[in-house]
């Protein structure tokens, strides 16, 4: 990406900002990222949604979708993204200094809901001067934020395209956060105050959490028989090849995320809920005025197809695309060639 | 189950008893659970064996399938059921005595695999004066020993039925199973030489087995919601069913099991291969003789149905049922009366 192209800034709002839980921030900042220009009459802009773990750059995470020559080409598109708070990429978060106590707030730092994640989000679209955006498009649960925008603003976008998405998270979905939260909780670190808090108990869960986002024939494909250095070790000693690479992953996350963003964005995606004071989720959705393209993957097991079609069925005159795939919910970062077709199609 | 019917016995064994990886028991014993009486001519053997957490009482875990007046009635069959090696009801485990250092094994008791176990189980079937068995039953793990045996001595059973079980454990099973050790190998109290050693750990491994024992439609039926103690208080602090459910679920095995065995019997499930050594899985399977019934669960994510249909593709003249169930993998012990009449319809 050339630097011309990418900009990052950070927006700091002062004003106190209530959250649905009741409790107050002083302050908040967004950290976020844009590429290319807004153009005269304002009509390009593309809005994207980063998934838990992620960042606001989705020419990193999305890079067959986001850059020069892609579908959301800078030079065409004025394209945002930012980080969600909570998250530890730049946006207000569990480590940073609470102005009411000058100590990292760790434990302290209060839930965004997905929803609270939304609202935080309308003071910065202001700021950068966005009146209509031309496309939001988010996977999981940048999709759940996709959803709850086009509900608090309902002229906002002219389309949608919520991916691997949901109109209210699943008390499975939720089991698989919780038990992850478990992980963490038993930590014995976790109540320290300490940026590494609760890291190897979130490692853990990192390793869970994979499961969920993969599928049978994924692990069957890439994970069969045992490591190179363990396979002629008597059968008790063998290290199975899909097991080194659980504790991989746990690792990886371990070296780039913390384990109370980790915690705080898990409990949000759990109380995801589109109806919520809002009578019934059939008639929150129904207020959605988008022009909406709901994206499933076959093979979704964390956020599976039943969703989207629900999604589908309530938005007004929305359409349903699944994806063939055996990548499970990992596919909507990965599908991107089927992803492309289907925004082609939907918006040229 | 009246007493005169149901006998509980306890098979020792002073050979060495030297397991696959090398590892040498200087004796070993079998708790096992009989009910009925052998005939005349030793025609109505059933062996039932039980899945990973289970004991070697069918008609309690199995109860509509086995007692009186049910498919394995005692009054007509003389049924065995032996506890698995490693586990915790009453064969040699962990916590037994270690006759050479006069203290508890622990971490010190070896892995039996799927075919050491089944080995054990040869001499306990001569001392019961067991020579054919008409049907052998088992259901995931169960199941695992039973195609075993049914390779081990391939004349012994006449029929088998082999339910949501595997010819080799997956690559997507065994990414379940680690991630569960790590949570007990992260445990603090893990290393210790106790008892309780690792629990807490594996409450937090039980809760993620859980998941993968039942699927997104069985939590969708019954875990939606949030606790009654919690469902007023502010967002933050709700507490939805499905959470509350893992945490109990994680403590309800915590009193009845311990984390040795858990650990171990995992790793025998993970190192689980008919294959080994044996040229290939193909090869393996088209020496059994039985007659078998392979039956799976639509639902089942863990042992998933293409491996059910892989065992009928290549167990010679073997038939294939799939139940339809939302259960997931649980269905093997929910499904009873649907897998009665499987076997009504198989064996009589």
């Amino acid at each position: 990406m050339q630097d011309q192209l990418m900009k990052k800034g950070v927006f700091k709002s002062d004003a106190p900002f209530r959250l649905e839980s009741g409790k107050e921030l002083k302050e908040y900042h967004l950290a976020y990222t844009t590429y290319g220009e807004m153009n005269a009459d304002k009509s390009n802009v593309v809005w994207i949604f980063h998934a838990l773990t992620a960042n606001s750059e989705p020419h990193d995470w999305w890079s067959g979708l986001v850059g020069v020559g892609k579908f959301f080409d800078p030079e065409k598109y004025f394209i945002v993204c930012v980080n969600m708070p909570g998250s530890c990429y730049g946006s207000s978060s569990p480590l940073d200094t609470n102005p009411e106590t000058n100590q990292p707030y760790y434990h302290n730092f209060p839930m965004f809901t997905v929803r609270d994640m939304v609202k935080s989000y309308i003071p910065l679209r202001k700021a950068l001067g966005i009146e209509k955006i031309k496309i939001g498009m988010g996977g999981s649960m940048g999709g759940q934020q996709l959803l709850e925008w086009s509900i608090l603003e309902p002229g906002l976008f002219e389309y949608i395209l919520p991916i691997a998405t949901n109109a209210k998270h699943s008390p499975w979905g939720i089991a698989f956060n919780a038990t992850q939260r478990l992980c963490i909780e038993k930590d014995p670190t976790w109540e320290n105050p300490s940026a590494r808090s609760g890291i190897e108990g979130m490692k853990i869960a990192r390793a869970m959490a994979l499961i969920s986002y993969r599928h049978y024939e994924t692990y069957e494909n890439t994970q069969q028989g045992f490591t190179q250095e363990t396979e002629n070790l008597p059968i008790d000693q063998k290290v199975p090849k899909s097991e080194s690479y659980q504790i991989y992953q746990g690792e990886k996350l371990g070296n780039r995320f913390n384990a109370f963003s980790y915690y705080l964005l898990g409990k949000a995606m759990d109380t995801h809920d589109l109806g919520r004071s809002r009578e019934s989720l059939e008639k929150a959705l129904s207020a959605i005025k988008a022009k909406a393209m709901v994206i499933g993957i076959s093979s979704d097991l964390l956020f599976p197809p039943e969703e989207q079609a629900f999604l589908a069925r309530h938005i007004p005159n929305a359409r349903l695309e699944i994806i063939d795939s055996f990548y499970g919910h990992d596919g909507f970062l990965l599908e991107f060639e089927k992803m492309e077709t289907i925004l082609r199609a939907f918006i040229e």
